[in-house]
């Protein structure tokens, strides 16, 4: 076999680059469940009639087809027939709502970790299989708007977490939030003729120039020049706070549904506020509006710091309608962080580093393989103890064992004496101390993996 | 949208359910890390001519096809063409290797826990995609044999985790160790003109009656009664130290891979022996031959106490060449658990039980939505010294939100006084204390959920 090359879309870590989305993927999990969300993992396939069912993916789905299925086997009579991957993690979370209604508890909060697949072309930052990380709040018949700042609450805190210093060090984030109902009933009071419309083309001001989505306004959505001159003004509204309100409303425009989301814009940026910090901040920004996608209210996009240009990396929002079965209906809010997204850019350009590629933290020399035992042994109480460790293959000169510690960044070298006694030595110092595997213990930022991101290396 | 039925083949869990294979996974992956080895994940395809480079499992493979291909991009020429999903972790694992040669340390230690998926016909037992945890050891051109015996002290060390009664209480485990050079040089040594054959048949006395095989190694290997006899004898032999050594001797045959097998075996179970406890052991058990797998030395399968119809749970072997690029092969030796294998069995039938829904400790009661925020301040501070909480959804009355907290197994709630105090009810005995969130510690056995198994439960 000659050397496989990677395959494009598809990307793959090394061991140490794994390391860091580890410890992302951990900190992830571990915030969304101190604030109560439970973790499930559905299936990676749903039936294609379910993937299929908003219409405007259909390019994008893997089918899947058994490779000595029989001629017949994907015709219409087929039960394997149409089954194709998922390509995100919220049709399949309403799929399992649906499916185990009766068996959860409303509101139900989960969280999901996964990869998802697209079939995208291969091009530049298009991923062909990519890891999310989704929370959602889903309530049976009804669900308090107090949610949607709890999922924001929540992302921030763990948005919070990755982005400490001393933590894992990503850059920070900015979490951007608006409501379609403001700017649905801002555009309704304004008189446009086609709400939708207003909300498609003013959602292309992160890609046209302000002067050319006016022109639009006018021309497609037959907006006057004074209403497509209110749209723009509104959508150049951006506060950390509820200041926005008071800029909203001296825009003279007056709607039932703008005044419905102003005031709960407003309660969410309040709840929030008390969450920013230097590194995460929430801000209420006007132009946020995610096209496409069915949202009925609150909806979030999140830019990283300094890493614009991959456009909204944690994004999601409101559904009046999760999921419906024809009994219940199940309204939701959520986000999804995508993770590959953030991480695959972050670790090709070794902006984050892990100083080491095992989790060992001790390799215990062999003297000769007669002892190789004796080193098992200290190996064995080390471990018992939570310290992760490895001996050394061979009998090899200790220069030579030493340097394999080196290669692997494992900090620290065992010695079995003669007498059964033992030393480490750190190989970063060169400290060597007599020690006892019942009782060392190094110091705790030695015992995992640490991440060191460019700037820290360089200080 | 009607209510959607479970896919036969792709099982899925419940929340409370998959607490459980998440203490399982993070078991595992602990487990592994403290022996040194570090993670991987793999994408889930490969191509599909690497998929089938050993033949036998082309029929279990799921072809991907984007749903909006041209016709002629799966055509020979595209380069989309050929992708299916993986239907283990070794050939990914073996393709990763080559890749990244370069960049990795050998002997490379790897853990790896990921689905897999198989393109079976829907039956009893038999999943479509199932978790497997694999670890390999893969040398660059050589791989000293005690890496055996490191792969089966890891795995034992795992399982004994897994089964520990006051962990997670998973039945025990026989994990049973053979050496194909032992059974290929015995019956070499034997003159069976046909040693793969003899192999072959040799592995169905987990089926069929001695008799039976005895009847198929005279009429379908070409042995004599005197050699299928002593075939049967050495398929036998079984022991927990390394008194097998002398019952194969008392066999009278001899053969230089024999003799290299009975070494290495022995060495092994020496080297393993001491970990044997009550709930796991090993085996050298020496009609275990792996039928049709590649292995060219130590051979695993492992058997759940009480479960036995489900065959062998955990498996794996030593390979001469993992991977082979021309100017290097790759030795490994690994052993792969199916997580699903064990858990779903084991879930369906109840025989282990999480104590909670949701991964919260505490609900912190609401008093009115006015007071919601101070609700929040609790939470937030219990957070912050990593006690997981979640507020109540309403202002509904206590005995109500008493209720939501016993539903999901919320041991604790959190009622906030109108003078800014609070008190903290145990629901379970009723005791209610007061309480501040900045030092209120439950006990350790409740931080997170636990495991009760059938046996338990009714004590």
């Amino acid at each position: 076999m000659s050397k496989p090359t990677p395959l494009s879309g598809f990307p793959e870590f090394l061991p140490e680059q794994r390391i860091i989305e580890q410890q992302v993927v951990a900190t992830l999990a571990r915030t969304f469940e101190l604030h109560g969300f439970a973790n499930i993992e559905t299936r990676a396939v749903e039936p294609l009639d379910q993937l299929l069912r908003k219409g405007e993916t259909s390019k994008e789905v893997y089918v899947l087809r058994r490779l000595q299925a029989r001629d017949d086997e994907h015709s219409d009579t087929s039960k394997d027939k149409g089954l194709g991957l998922h390509f995100d993690l919220t049709v399949p979370f309403a799929r399992y709502v649906l499916e185990n209604a009766g068996k959860l508890d409303f509101p139900f909060r989960r969280y999901q970790i996964q990869p998802v697949w697209r079939g995208e072309r291969p091009q530049e930052g298009r991923y062909r299989q990519f890891t999310q990380a989704d929370i959602d709040i889903v309530g049976r018949d009804s669900l308090s708007p107090h949610h949607d700042a709890e999922i924001a609450r929540v992302m921030l805190d763990a948005l919070g977490r990755l982005a400490q210093p001393d933590l894992l060090g990503l850059p920070g984030f900015r979490l951007q939030v608006n409501n379609r109902k403001l700017i649905q009933g801002f555009y309704a009071g304004l008189g446009a003729p086609d709400v939708d419309e207003v909300m498609r083309l003013v959602d292309k001001l992160d890609k046209l120039a302000p002067e050319e989505v006016h022109r639009l306004l006018v021309a497609e959505a037959g907006l006057t020049g004074d209403q497509a001159d209110a749209c723009l003004a509104l959508a150049g509204i951006h506060a950390t706070d509820d200041s926005f309100v008071d800029r909203v409303r001296a825009l003279g425009v007056s709607h039932d549904l703008l005044e419905e989301g102003l005031e709960e814009l407003a309660g969410l940026i309040r709840a929030c506020a008390p969450l920013n910090s230097e590194r995460v901040r929430i801000v209420a920004d006007l132009s946020i509006a995610r096209g496409l996608d069915y949202y009925t209210g609150t909806v979030f996009e999140t830019r990283l710091d300094g890493y614009e240009s991959l456009g909204s990396i944690c994004s999601g929002g409101r559904y009046d309608a999760l999921a419906s079965d024809g009994r219940n209906t199940y309204p939701g809010v959520g986000i999804s962080l995508g993770v590959s997204r953030v991480l695959v850019p972050l670790l090709q350009r070794g902006a984050l580093v892990a100083d080491r590629k095992v989790p060992s933290v001790v390799l215990v020399a062999v003297t000769d393989e007669e002892s190789r035992p004796a080193a098992e042994a200290i190996a064995t109480a080390l471990r018992a103890r939570d310290i992760a460790c490895e001996t050394h293959p061979d009998a090899a000169k200790f220069g030579k064992q030493i340097r394999h510690a080196e290669r692997r960044g494992i900090p620290y070298v065992w010695f079995c004496q003669q007498d059964g006694s033992g030393e480490v030595k750190d190989i970063r110092s060169g400290n060597q101390v007599p020690a006892d595997p019942d009782t060392w213990q190094p110091p705790s930022q030695d015992l995992h993996p640490r991440i060191t991101t460019e700037g820290k290396q360089h200080q």
